[in-house]
């Protein structure tokens, strides 16, 4: 049985819980597509600890394809992100108190990596079965992008990783409670949507041509 | 058994389904705190029509608590609307081609109507329920504040009809999927506000004081 | 010379100044259509003081049109508000401290009361001179609101004041960048529309017909 | 006198107007810091013309600094590009017709680039001069990354070229009135703007540590 490692994190900047895990923990185990077992991981959200707790479980578990899930609260839809930057900015400490800004993830790695899943066939199928997603171009510069980056990092090197990505997901309804005029996203929903994503992600090999981009 | 009659409309505006008769229709029959029936019923989107419609229901059923239920796409939350004001003023046509601009739902009527409902009660309940929702302050110019002033200039008449009211709802995801960065909610959270704010509404007769106003 | 009150409010919620009042009082003596004149007149941020300032410049200076000016962080135009409502609902406390929650604004007054001022009109003169401008359905429920419906009950029982109403304005940009994310307007683009609306309410004594409502 | 070359564009998407070349154009001449002067310069909204347009003026002006402007209708303030990536995912055509969609903008170019301007200062510059300002981590997929990201490979190729970058700009008020619900900005803030940027880029060598991101 191939892997797909899912990871998820724990909760930060005062939220009692994080969507991600919560998806995440649900789907650890389920069987996709026949062929593939879906592994979930909960991340620190510590730019150190992040790190080797995934480097710790790639290197173990040696998946086919990598989600790596995170909240981005504000956001209405599954947003499958397409691009990770070499960069922290924290706009916040992290879970460990550290705030690196204008620092590199990896000294002297590329400016950024593309992701590697098939962006436009994920979105195609997850509006196809209702529900919201679309292709984002920024997955911001805290410890997600930085976990996304170090993903597609580890990537490059190892070429028997076939796909690794990155999905930010909304609120769930019970942190958009304390959150008034944010948009949230049921659990149900968020699980769905990713078991949507691995199945695209073991079934598509190339991605569909479909215009799914900003002017700005 | 006393009656709740609990509204919602019919699609409008390009839109092949409207969560609020999606989810009012499920709520149909309901028993609510063992004592109390929903009577769930379709108001077509129409400026004459629906008040017809709404009217008929009213002296037919003889309800206690009247909740009348409409979508309103972009807001992310359950919103309890605290005014009907007597105006109509359409962005769009309805679904009968009517297309008013700036006359009163009822020439001679109140300039508005607060609603009856235990506003703040109903969004305290639904937020420590873990539903998204808050107090509104318009209803809008269009068929939804149209049947929400008919309503309570009607139970203005009707002493028996102990409270009204109106609730606004956001996009169903699959809805969302077509309006890009537009919020959306799961029909069961739906369903479970309607069937909170209907609880609140038996069982609150003094509503609590709870700040839930806005500066502007 | 005919006279336009048109009012201003201090500094509140942590703001060092307000812009409608650094607009209203760069605005104090204009002549407008060459025949009336404006008296620019601050209001303290108050829910009682504010009563007691405004009605007695009211009495004082008798003016022909009232127009009444406030800020909306948050918002993008200028939003010309329809309908006042008779509730205080108030989500932080005024500068004076205290917060009233769910009372009305003048004991026995009717529900609401609409706007005296050709609303479409002036919308429609706004967007012809390039300053976005929109038709607002709330006013909120704090002193904005407050000071609104005092003025509508007061012309309501004074026909010498031929219109009066209600205007919110956006950030200056001074402000929105401590508001990240917040659209501004600049003084001179509001003194601009604050100068067109008075123009327009001395002008137009019928309003135009045009769509200008909200579906929700 | 040592060259900026600021840029702008010609309108498109439906507009009759572009806010980066109504600012650029009344820019061109100026001069900065008593060292530099701004050279204006207007690109085709076109993915292919722009760059043989924006090619020939570096090679023929060599200047040291470039400042390239371009509009983000529905953004807020004046947000300066961190980073261009090497991609085109056209949402709409472009003026000649033209849709790519998923290619790069350098075939085998390295995936992206950071800007060379000191982008915390100019924002630190701009917030103490009253312009609403921020960083952006994403210029889009259309003709605005594109040509960013082959003003940045040709940086890299050429020292000379000390540093270049990108700002995006709201929409002009007359704009914003076809687009209701979007903010704008006076053309004369977004001239103060763009004179700020460019002094900055001239006096700033080593850019301010200041956080400036985002968690997503």
């Amino acid at each position: 049985m191939k892997k797909i490692l899912m990871t998820g994190f724990e909760p930060f900047g005062g939220e009692s819980s994080n969507p991600s895990w919560e998806a995440v923990s649900q789907l650890d185990q389920s069987l996709i597509a026949g062929s593939h077992r879906i592994i979930g991981l909960q991340l620190p959200c510590e730019f150190e600890a992040s790190l080797s707790v995934l480097n710790e479980a790639l290197n173990a578990l040696q998946p086919e394809i990598v989600i790596a899930v995170g909240q981005a609260g504000g956001r209405c839809d599954l947003s499958v992100e397409r691009v990770a930057i070499n960069l922290i900015d924290a706009r916040i400490a992290d879970n460990a108190g550290a705030q690196p800004i204008d620092i590199p993830v990896v000294p002297g790695g590329p400016t950024a990596y593309f992701s590697s899943l098939p962006l436009k066939a994920i979105v195609q199928e997850l509006q196809l079965q209702g529900v919201p997603a679309s292709v984002s171009n920024t997955a911001g510069t805290y410890v997600c992008n930085h976990v996304f980056y170090a993903l597609m990092h580890f990537a490059s090197q190892h070429p028997g990783l076939r796909s690794a990505g990155f999905v930010h997901i909304p609120y769930m309804p019970e942190q958009a409670v304390r959150h008034p005029g944010q948009p949230s996203m049921s659990l149900s929903q968020v699980m769905l949507g990713l078991r949507l994503i691995a199945e695209t992600a073991v079934a598509v090999r190339q991605d569909v041509r479909m215009s799914a981009g900003t002017t700005h």
